[in-house]
């Protein structure tokens, strides 16, 4: 067709694991090859999930595949955390999740009673946030060509008058508020691999947002903007908020809920919390003077318990995430280069 | 959870090539397992995709994940296939496809130059069937958990009034309509495999037939079912249909469109070709008196150039599919027990 390819060649002439790992090799493919040639406004929002209008209703589209390895992890498996995945990935656009659809890639000699048991816990997972499973597909691949089990979910949901999120409604000002402890997923599953095991109780947080988030809607509206911080943990959401509004964000580390348990191995391994994903929290930038009221809110559920306001948009730092640290200094919290963890979700 | 897995672990501990294949265990593991535990009035519909209101709008909504071997095929590829075959699946559900999601698993060292091919394809494919690629997700495996790259595609839109494709409206006296010959795609796909590699100018019948379809729709609405045999070929698609009305499907080889040459590599290689994988056809089920005027909008299409009435809908033979063959004698298609040709979509 004429087009070069707009990944110069000479720098990568292959797929790398990072150009999945939800940091910059990402987010180059993503910007430079996919964007930029499907092209279309919808798809600039840059958002978890598109959203159009269908007559007079918004709708709210999302979809995502899961290559988490090990399938079971403490906490969950790969079937629920594909259902809770793209129900947050919509809660997330402000969209009320309605209908799932599933598609199943299955490695031949795949176990019949693990399927059975993600089946259980997919269905599971989608009562417990009120989503139906509507249409689905099953391939089988052989034996060698696949990893057990892989699994797209997509969904659609609809957004409430009222609501609308998006990068260009932050303001300086907006506060950010996260609703819980950072980092647990990608830990959960870090110590569930043969090659690092090791003793922990942590679990997962992977769970459904959904009826969190609309409780913050019901009464608070106008959030300016949400996501949840997957992959690449909550640094990349902020980073990538920043460079979208082309506003600074500013953070502070003491304010950043964290178990003991998590700190204690991330610093063990030398691993920075900001860059590991999690599965079951959101982070809202609001309008200051509803912070307070939202905390609450947020505080007042089982999910949101540890919520906290971590931080501040400013007019300083375009495009950048500057974190106050536990002594004082500041330092600017960059995208991650690479991939810490691959397959994480 | 203390449910017993539906399909008896003493018959399939593990899962099979054929659980994908299109044919008989297929429609075990889905009915069985996915349908029975998922349980939800949209998922017994049983069609190619879900359908639903939003307001006063009808929605389809539908899903499909790609595993194509070889991933460049003579007439195609696997990115026009993602997005042709959700166009397909959306279209014979009597919706006007508009909006698809795209789902990449990348094996690691995956060509970047080829999946810059892919994404190429996929948008000239996009803009054929005047549709808008607005979400999507990346995942990387490492090397030798996947092959080069699956793509799940799902979609959205909406079904216009007037419209209703469903398995209850079939009746007897309805006549059955193909779009054009059959085969195309299963035996362009045998032809490229380096295990089976035949001389033959045989291309895949790839190709959008929203619009094809939107033409009869706008003439005649009261279309009563529409599928495209894919995976399976004919003979599933008419099981299917002949299952779940109760009512028998009758045709007649002599009517069958197909090649010479696709028949004669069948014949030399011992295939069927009513069980052989098709990406560019469509099966109608119409009111009989409407079935020359569909037949003559079709014929005026390139893509419905040797469309053809090849049977009808009878009261005897519940369930069954009957074929009046060259020789005049009567046989039952079944349902394809195994899978003739893994990965074929």
């Amino acid at each position: 067709m004429g087009l070069v390819c707009p990944i110069p060649l000479t720098d990568y002439d292959k797929i790398l694991m990072a150009h999945g790992g939800g940091g910059t090799l990402s987010h180059q493919l993503i910007q430079k090859m996919f964007f930029s040639h499907f092209n279309n406004e919808l798809l600039k929002t840059e958002h978890d999930g598109a959203g159009f209008s269908f007559g007079n209703q918004r709708i709210a589209f999302t979809t995502d595949s899961y290559v988490v390895r090990p399938i079971f992890f403490p906490g969950g498996d790969i079937g629920e955390l594909a259902v809770y995945g793209t129900v947050n990935d919509l809660a997330v656009c402000g969209a009320e999740p309605l209908y799932i659809s599933v598609g199943f890639i299955i490695e031949e000699g795949f176990s019949m009673d693990e399927l059975w048991k993600i089946v259980q816990s997919m269905k599971a997972a989608a009562d417990r946030a009120s989503v139906k499973i509507v249409t689905g597909d099953t391939k089988v691949v052989d034996r060698g060509k696949g990893d057990k089990i892989y699994v797209n979910t997509s969904g659609v949901g609809i957004i409430p008058q009222g609501v609308e999120i998006s990068n260009s409604r932050i303001k300086p000002g907006d506060k950010i508020i996260i609703s819980g402890k950072i980092a647990e997923h990608g830990i959960a599953i870090l110590s569930a691999r043969e090659e690092f095991e090791f003793e922990t109780s942590v679990k997962s947080d992977t769970a459904p947002l959904n009826h969190l988030i609309k409780k913050v809607l019901e009464k608070y509206p106008d959030i300016h903007m949400m996501r949840d911080p997957t992959r690449g943990g909550v640094s990349s959401v902020l980073n990538e908020i920043a460079k979208k509004s082309n506003l600074g964000i500013s953070i502070r580390e003491t304010e950043i809920p964290i178990a003991q348990d998590i700190k204690a191995i991330c610093e063990i391994l030398g691993l920075d919390p900001l860059y590991i994903a999690n599965e079951g929290k959101v982070i809202m930038l609001l309008p200051s003077e509803q912070a307070d009221s939202v905390l609450q809110i947020l505080k007042s559920d089982p999910l949101g318990e540890h919520a906290a306001i971590i931080g501040e948009v400013v007019e300083e730092h375009h495009g950048r995430v500057v974190m106050e640290t536990t002594i004082g200094s500041n330092r600017i919290v960059d995208m991650l280069s690479g991939e810490q963890l691959p397959r994480i979700c």
